[in-house]
């Protein structure tokens, strides 16, 4: 009965990985199961690099940001020999279950490994993006979202004193929820989106138009537009440019890049670190296989591997319809 | 078709009071509603004071703790005849809906209110101790989870620095979700919960097993115990001299008090009334009244207000059962 | 005895201004003092832009970031004829005293209305570089440099799971403290001073030679480089460049930017605001005239307007070397 | 020339002691010392309990709140023979030097053993209480401020919210610094200080005459009085109840506690850790010995450790002078 566990973390480092990890090492050591961390990503699997975690490697890593497995891109586990290396690697270590905390990039690997080792394979969400279908949210986000909305309260004190325009480029290149549930928290005055954006011209006008009537209810007034990253064809700069020729105004450009990904995690990414790990090594030893362990609806739930990309992952209605409502203006 | 709508705030106050002011005066203004924000919680109904609310009111407004409308006990309200005061008042006015932002005490208010005036009403649940049923969480609950866990986390150095025993009050005194949830998230070694406590003997015993479990795996150890307050019949200090007795340790209480009610609202709170405030405007004027509006599942839901404090409102069942696989242990 | 005074804020907004302008207005009040408050800096001077600060102005005041009197460039100003206009709208306004919040470029302004204003000119030093002769410290200062170090703290934490190099912008163009205290504070790896700072090559050689010790030593290392802005020739993505191809190694730059700026104001920002306000407020209408004030050793002190920018005002020198001993390393 | 160096630190932990431990790491690997770190305080030199610190003990540690070394209380050690115990352990180790990092009564500790063991000791001061002659600031004073004022910051809210009086209890029994300079920075209405607390009356006197003054002139209000723990002859609540009767008014108490203690350092508690520790080891092997280094005016300094304790240390002037003229209203 006595299961060995691996466990890896993989792509983007995300706020709550270690209290994830930290999950897993208890949750091992109260079901008596021995656990192995894999260092580096997927490049541990490949160089047999790993450390037994025990108890003590817990001690106040729940409120650490970035990973203590570290992580790191692996370009050689994507080809078929890398798979069957690390397969190779985990019969050797007899390992039971493989713990992957990473992205749907990550699963894709997982799931490729399953074609060559038949062991268990459990995900868990991790990513500040929350692109990945069958969990509510991503272990990483809340605490992201904290950090932008942060960062745009700092912004807006310099935006109201010189009463200018100001864009904030958020992280989320293929997904809006970062960018739209922090401009709606950051009381941010618009929001330029992947998944509504249409053309430049169609976004210019009704950002303008919204400046001009602002303008004429209050007079001179700060403006804060954000954006999600990749987003506007020409970059940053480009739409400040534009912006600048169209509103005759100041107009300056914030990329808030890598600190996104950084910081102790908030809370609510402790508490869903926490759970996921928890919940992950309670499926040990079952039948699941090949699946991510989310949040549904407060509950734990599983997803099969493939369907975590393939699966389309709307942004949350209500924050859409709140954001019609009250920031950009529906026409 | 142009309504008019009132707001006021009751009971303790909450970080996001403010969001969901300013969603419910920007939302207002969208749909060409007229506002008036009554001040000091019930006290306004009786005594009509109040003030017109337009977008000015708004700037900055999101990230402010606390709340501008002011809030205060009423005990006149509570009587037949502060009800029809207050129904009076309202009718005077002629408005037409009534926004309610409180507890379960302040919903109990507004439906005895209900008695004596016939326009529309609407809580919004905003209060720390997510103690109200029909929503997922209420506004103020997550900032109060993240106030209490960077609390125990600075408790904690402390504790580390000198191998003590801890126990941190927090509040909550019907409902353990505070309790729970920021025990899970700030790693503490044990919690105490209303809902699960049955005797002081027994609670005890259990503590005293974990720290010698610990003690006998680790050497001198720290200790940290989450209680909700007024749960221990001899509180706090009482809980502190039976556990130096059995322990043989020092054991040091903290009592975190009314900080945990201040605050910038973290970005979840100002999302959720953001939410809410918005949606609680859409309803005005539809045939919906006596209601409470919520977020259940991440969709916008309607409960009548009699529900919020009849119906059971159970822990989270996940963080329950993490609980008690990685903190209390099981028996 | 009853004096006229006038404020206004003037250059970029650093955190503290708000706090500065709260102790005015309660110095004011217990002096019996009128203060009236220009609007947007120098052209509020011009257009008579003014309101009178009264106490209730200064609620919750001292927390927020920015300056609730706005700020603006003006170029008009600095000529004679605008001079000589806000000099007009001065004695029309019968202000005896104008006290100027700002750095270095508001106080040479101040200079010049002094050829055509005999009223008593008093200023208080608020800008986030430190570059201002005569003070310690400048409002603003300690939350910048505070924002600095969570945001390398963040860095960090990517730049460890993925044991790279990043390099971190920050502001302070003229004048190495932010950029060096910030490193030391963040326990940065290496810093590229304006002062210090001689040639590309140079900085390269030690750097790379850094980065090769180190992981001789401890081999896969994260190396994180602050660098203060306009000091390398090419920029910032010249600087990474370089060191992809003299390292090998991939390198992330990170532009702070604008949060910088802003920001509720820390502790020792809001105690040296409001230190310095009430102390400007008790020269009105002494001898002392065309100064600015500040803090040296802890000690409330003068220096002429003109010594503000004239005066060398070199890095702390035990600063300097805390960092030749342990950051970057002395040859 | 290769010297033998030893650490601990004792006393209440502070926030900043981990930061000056990593800063004597480094610079002993830089000087080419050898670090030994001893654990629990005075303790670890009786049992001869101690670590060799290497660079990898100081990753990530500059940002730690508590101590990696442990503090404890050590009444053995206050005997003769404990000391002489200590020296016999120091000469077998051969440590040229002691750098002990705490408050005024580790230096009596450490004042004593000097009786007994003729190597070289230098105090490094870490308190968050301030209390110890011979430097502006001591280390964890700083985010000592921070915690106070964010605390008072949120307490705030809830007291503006019902227009309360709240009474907030601060650590320093024997020194107003974090007490006056909390107030100062918080927007506090009243302070009591042990430096100028006469009799219970005539504070009360003070007290109400101000809450009628503000009352008369702006209605309603919210008060906040900061106290230094351990003045008020009968405790907080005895305050609290008095202020009741004298003000008819509902009033709330909050003791901070613990909390303060705590938490990540502030960027400058960080930095004076850095320059003081980097600064103790640069004197390691010169001839003076018996002294605590601190930063007077922005500069090294040294000073007897039995002067640490004797010699008076005023408030800050500065800060007096301005919460007298802002703050409790000169009379």
């Amino acid at each position: 009965m006595s299961k060995r566990v691996a466990v890896l973390t993989s792509g983007g480092d995300a706020p709550g990985m270690n209290a994830c990890i930290r999950a897993i090492v208890i949750a091992c050591e109260r079901h008596g199961f021995t656990l192995f961390g894999y260092q580096h990503g997927y490049n541990g699997l490949l160089e047999q690099e790993y450390e037994i975690l025990a108890l003590q490697a817990t001690h106040n890593l729940i409120q650490q940001g970035g990973t203590v497995l570290h992580s790191a891109r692996c370009e050689p586990f994507k080809t078929d020999e890398g798979a069957k290396t690390a397969a190779t690697n985990l019969t050797e270590l007899e390992i039971d279950t493989l713990i992957v905390i990473g992205g749907d990039g990550s699963f894709r690997g997982a799931d490729h490994l399953a074609d060559f080792w038949h062991g268990q394979i459990i995900g868990i969400p991790g990513t500040i993006d929350n692109d990945v279908a069958g969990t509510d949210a991503t272990i990483g986000y809340y605490t992201a979202i904290d950090t932008v909305v942060s960062s745009i309260d700092k912004v807006r004190d310099t935006a109201d004193a010189f009463e200018r325009i100001f864009i904030v480029e958020v992280m989320g290149r293929h997904a809006g929820f970062l960018a739209l549930n922090s401009a709606l928290a950051s009381a941010a005055d618009y929001v330029i989106l992947p998944e509504t954006f249409q053309h430049c011209d169609a976004e210019l006008d009704k950002i303008t138009e919204q400046i001009e009537k602002r303008r004429q209810l209050k007079g001179a007034i700060s403006f804060i537009i954000v954006v999600a990253e990749n987003v506007w064809p020409g970059g940053l700069n480009d739409l400040a440019d534009k912006l600048v020729s169209k509103t005759q105004s100041e107009v300056r450009p914030v990329t808030l890049g890598h600190v996104q990904r950084g910081g102790s995690p908030v809370s609510q990414d402790r508490l869903l670190a926490t759970k996921l790990g928890t919940y992950a090594v309670s499926l040990v030893g079952s039948d699941t296989n090949g699946i991510m362990v989310g949040e549904l609806n407060g509950t734990p739930s599983e997803i099969a591997l493939t369907e975590t990309w393939e699966k389309d992952k709307p942004l949350n209605p209500s924050s859409m319809e709140t954001m019609l409502t009250i920031m950009n203006e529906r026409y």
